[in-house]
């Protein structure tokens, strides 16, 4: 029974280095106690919070920041929050992105609403470059949208603050396509992120892949940290490796799912490279009978480009939601720039 | 119908070519047509082979070296060997695994056989700055093994040919454990590859890991190609992140295993990091009821720490066996070089 008592203990523990790590400033156990229970369904009154905050503060991982209290998550809290708990954390791909599907607020016809986003973070310096690098692939099409968001250092982005000598930038996440189609009503099952091989500018095969229920790690990540993408080479003659993932649907919401993907469409959401008919392999992938596969484009892809061209990027994908109408297209952002 | 055909056909093309593949010099369709069933438990005639090897010439993936049609595989062939099905690529490196495991045949108490290894491609011109950042890891034991094999360029190791410009350097790869244990009757299962963090000299947790059944890619090389690994740290002050893998193997072997742990020792191969007790969570992974789990250091681990120097490598983790005898002490090897 301790042991089972300790794990418990450690999950609230992390839980309430999660309120700090994902608030902009510091926090008191009221507000604590709340976002516990209203963010992470963790059910845990002021008194409570307040002790563990003590522990919290003896190991360095919090810090008191004035007499009432107010707490803030010290460097030490945060490297602790991405390395404790793994087992908590695998699978952690595949909740994220149900949890950004179901958060997703994003309205096709109104055009409006929370969208998924991924942030990379760029230097000052190199970010011309990597824009420069970023333009044939969203030319080519390779991307799940246009619409863009960019912040300069000590400004922040989708809840992430961009640090000192960097530029952030928000690109739409495919997992849009998740949010569009569960409220639809049409449950969407996240296989596997990879990286797919074109020929003569069509979609052709997946290369490699990882499943996101045995990762806990995001695939696109590591095969943009690992260098094995060929972004740029496919945007400039339809050969080459970009990054993709797989879903499966039903196989009867393929009407209704055609019918999205063209709404979605018109809103500048482009993200689907294939949909497969119900039992049929798609990109060499089969599925299962009455299901259809889908291939996504990954969001990331014109910052892979970027990574090729040998720009050090800091990628943090599926990182939060941010209003669609706050969202630029790529060339009126690159034009004012300029 | 035509469909599933047209995939097995691909599966026998993808065969031949793996032969060809593996194979140092040209071989005739005989040969060919041998090594499929004997290695790959493909029946194929010889002249299905011929049939085959002449679509594959048109294709270019091979190319005719005699007029006795002695065929040897093009660089287009390798590529999409390694490009090729990637459905069945997937289980990939859990089946991998077992087939090292099955194929190894070394012998604790006789300290001989053939024994499972890693091969990394160093720049010549880099291998002694490599050498001295492997040191202090082989010196603090953060490896399978301390016994290694290095050919220069032109020689081959475990079947691979060290390329132009290059030293080739084999190393113990912890799937000599699974072997090892397989041969005295224990079942293992191997689950995962991750990065575990060390803390006062002493594993404690994993932090990031990818499960051998849903990956493609073997997690050892990826994260060493991500930068996620910290051995040069870990060597020095006992603080950082390794190189791991998790096995799970049944409660009631465990004396048995603890038995082999000794005598594997005695042969110089110390690649167990942590034993559990039955049911009881191991570096903060739980086990199945029943079950034991053990952490076994990667292999690669020494190699990874040259690759946090800054040096460039190409590493093909589980390439192949070699002759455990073949292998001498890092020790005895860089005396001889310097």
């Amino acid at each position: 029974m301790a042991r089972i008592d300790s794990r418990e203990v450690e999950r609230e523990k992390l839980a309430i280095l999660r309120v700090l790590g994902s608030a902009s400033n510091c926090l008191g156990s009221q507000v604590i106690s709340r976002r516990l229970r209203d963010e992470y369904g963790v059910e845990l009154c002021e008194r409570a919070v307040r002790y563990h905050l003590g522990l919290l503060d003896e190991q360095g991982l919090t810090s008191k920041v004035s007499r009432r209290s107010g707490r803030s998550i010290t460097a030490a809290g945060l490297d602790e929050l991405s390395n404790a708990l793994v087992t908590d954390k695998v699978g952690f791909v595949s909740d994220k992105i149900e949890l950004l599907a179901y958060q997703s607020t994003f309205d096709v016809d109104r055009q409006a609403g929370l969208i998924p986003v991924n942030i990379s973070f760029f230097k000052s310096s190199q970010f011309t470059d990597a824009l420069k690098a970023m333009a044939p692939v969203y030319k080519a099409g390779i991307c799940v949208s246009d619409r863009i968001a960019i912040a300069e250092s000590g400004g922040t982005l989708g809840g992430l603050q961009v640090p000192d000598g960097y530029i952030g930038l928000a690109t739409v996440c495919s997992i849009v396509i998740n949010g569009t189609l569960l409220k639809a009503g049409i449950p969407m099952d996240s296989r596997f992120g990879g990286t797919l091989q074109y020929r003569q500018n069509r979609p052709w095969r997946f290369c490699d892949l990882i499943h996101y229920s045995g990762s806990s790690l995001d695939p696109s990540e590591i095969f943009i940290a690992s260098r094995m993408t060929t972004v740029a080479d496919t945007a400039r003659r339809g050969a080459g490796k970009i990054l993709a993932n797989f879903r499966e649907v039903p196989a009867m919401s393929l009407p209704l799912v055609r019918d999205l993907i063209k709404r979605l469409e018109k809103a500048s959401i482009r993200g689907i490279v294939a949909v497969g008919e119900s039992g049929k392999p798609v990109c060499e992938v089969p599925v299962g009978l009455n299901k259809a596969g889908l291939v996504l484009t990954g969001g990331l892809n014109p910052v892979a480009a970027a990574a090729e061209a040998g720009i050090a990027i800091r990628n943090r994908a599926m990182s939060g939601l941010m209003e669609f109408r706050s969202l630029h297209s790529f060339w009126d952002v690159t034009k004012q720039l300029s």
